[in-house]
């Protein structure tokens, strides 16, 4: 298969999806729904959404019943980004080589962007179920999942211990807690939900599961390693800024090449988590394979 | 009935239905746990939580069954609360007279307070189903329909408007509509949740849909009467901050009386929605009546 194309497709699908869940200009407050356009459409790898269309797909599950779910995980992916560039978070100015929310818009409207794309989220959860009669349940409990990776058990738990964890020397297990529930727990409940959604067995779940909750700390790992290793240009954020804020990493922690093998270990167990599932789960085993080459 | 004990009874129910889903310390970022429960118990009335549990009431419903999403009202509000006073809103250093969530933690601690309790919210409501077999459907209704009063299309885009027409002369209309999005939607979706989680048939849940409205617009009406005529001691803030940020209020657009005679009409109205409804729904009746004296 060609990588490429898919994520294309992929991309564009979910695009347009979240395209009519968010028309730039809507209701009187049309200020806050142009900053939340404003995010949502900068420029994302959308790879939340990606990792649940595929994960329902290797399943052989639906496509189209999996897509509000998807969309829904890069409302609130988005909603992180957008609280995290605040000034009183990381200040950050650029994402993606354009100015941050707060700094297109301001704090007051950043924050409620934040909010608002949030609670969207939520919304097209639970508007997803409707043409779906008979599995409200297992929407439902999407939605707690969701919740648990994005809540103080998950992300906002994560963003405040990276928040605590700031100017000082971490562990290598401290600096796991905080990326299994900063960055991780969003991923694996990417991939859970598109199980889920998607039909698939009790098996195929937990074997899903586990692939996430690899992948996950991969895309940390490599994460770092391209905040090392990488350029500006391909980016679109200044290199090396981990290091002049700080911030825990995996260089930082192991080294470069102990941080290199380590990754390769992940994506390999990634990979190894899907032997019972066939070809359909093809492309989750090359976005795996891709976290060792990717540029940006 | 005696709606002084009818509160208090309610209100300690809902205290510690909350207290039971947020442990002051869980999980290892406690800092924002602790900072979730520090404004979750910051001395609020609980309006949302016991006009849900009211609306059950009156249709007949489960009170415990409907606890849940009392709980997740309130943990909606507060969210909103925390992030209002933020510096880049409406930069309050005292909420009911204790400092306000970034002022005892900071910042970035606040924003993710809020975040938190706005995502725990959802998880209430789809964890409250579970134990309900066969109606999850109304579930999904509910969070819907929260979702809607929280989000672009409500609270958010009413915070928006607020701090858009901030400064400016703004006309009557402009007023109304900030108001209901801002705190109008999510009290009507309080008492409509209650209505559908009750079970209450499709007339009930459109007459308490539209006692919920009414009430809505004269709790902020009575609140703008507060600010011009309270004192510090019983508002546990300063009074006449509306007319000092040169915030709109009905006060500063209709004239004392006319207000207060809006408020009376409005108060009738609410009450007269409910002619459908018997004894059972005294306690809403006795709400929106003490609107009209209450002082805090």
């Amino acid at each position: 298969m060609d990588l490429k194309v898919y994520l294309e497709e992929r991309r564009g699908e979910v695009n347009r999806a979240l395209e009519a869940y968010l028309p730039a200009v809507r209701g009187p407050a049309f200020r806050v729904t142009q900053a939340m356009h404003y995010s949502l459409f900068a420029g994302g790898k959308r790879l939340r959404p990606i990792l649940c269309l595929a994960a329902a797909e290797a399943v052989g599950g639906d496509r189209g019943e999996v897509l509000p779910v998807a969309c829904a995980l890069e409302m609130i992916h988005t909603y992180s980004l957008i609280h995290d560039d605040l000034p009183a978070m990381d200040d950050d100015d650029l994402r993606r080589g354009r100015p941050t929310c707060h700094k297109q818009f301001d704090e007051a409207t950043a924050i409620l962007a934040g909010d608002g794309l949030l609670t969207e989220a939520f919304h097209t959860l639970a508007a997803a179920a409707v043409r779906d009669e008979g599995r409200e349940g297992v929407m439902l409990e999407v939605i707690r999942l969701v919740a648990d990776a994005a809540g103080f058990q998950g992300m906002v738990g994560g963003q405040m211990l990276d928040l605590l964890a700031e100017g000082r020397q971490v562990t290598l297990k401290e600096l796991e807690t905080i990326h299994r529930h900063k960055t991780g727990a969003l991923l694996t409940a990417a991939v859970r939900a598109g199980a889920l959604v998607g039909g698939g067995s009790r098996a195929a779940v937990t074997a899903l599961t586990d692939y996430g909750a690899k992948f996950g700390l991969a895309f940390q790992i490599t994460d770092d390693l391209l905040d090392v290793e990488g350029s500006a240009a391909e980016m679109g954020k200044a290199p090396g800024m981990d290091e002049k804020r700080r911030k825990a990493t995996y260089p930082a922690v192991l080294g470069l090449a102990a941080t290199r093998q380590w990754a390769q270990n992940l994506v390999a167990a990634a990979i190894a988590a899907l032997q019972s599932l066939e070809e359909r789960a093809e492309p989750l085993r090359e976005l795996a394979r891709y976290l060792l080459v990717r540029r940006s």
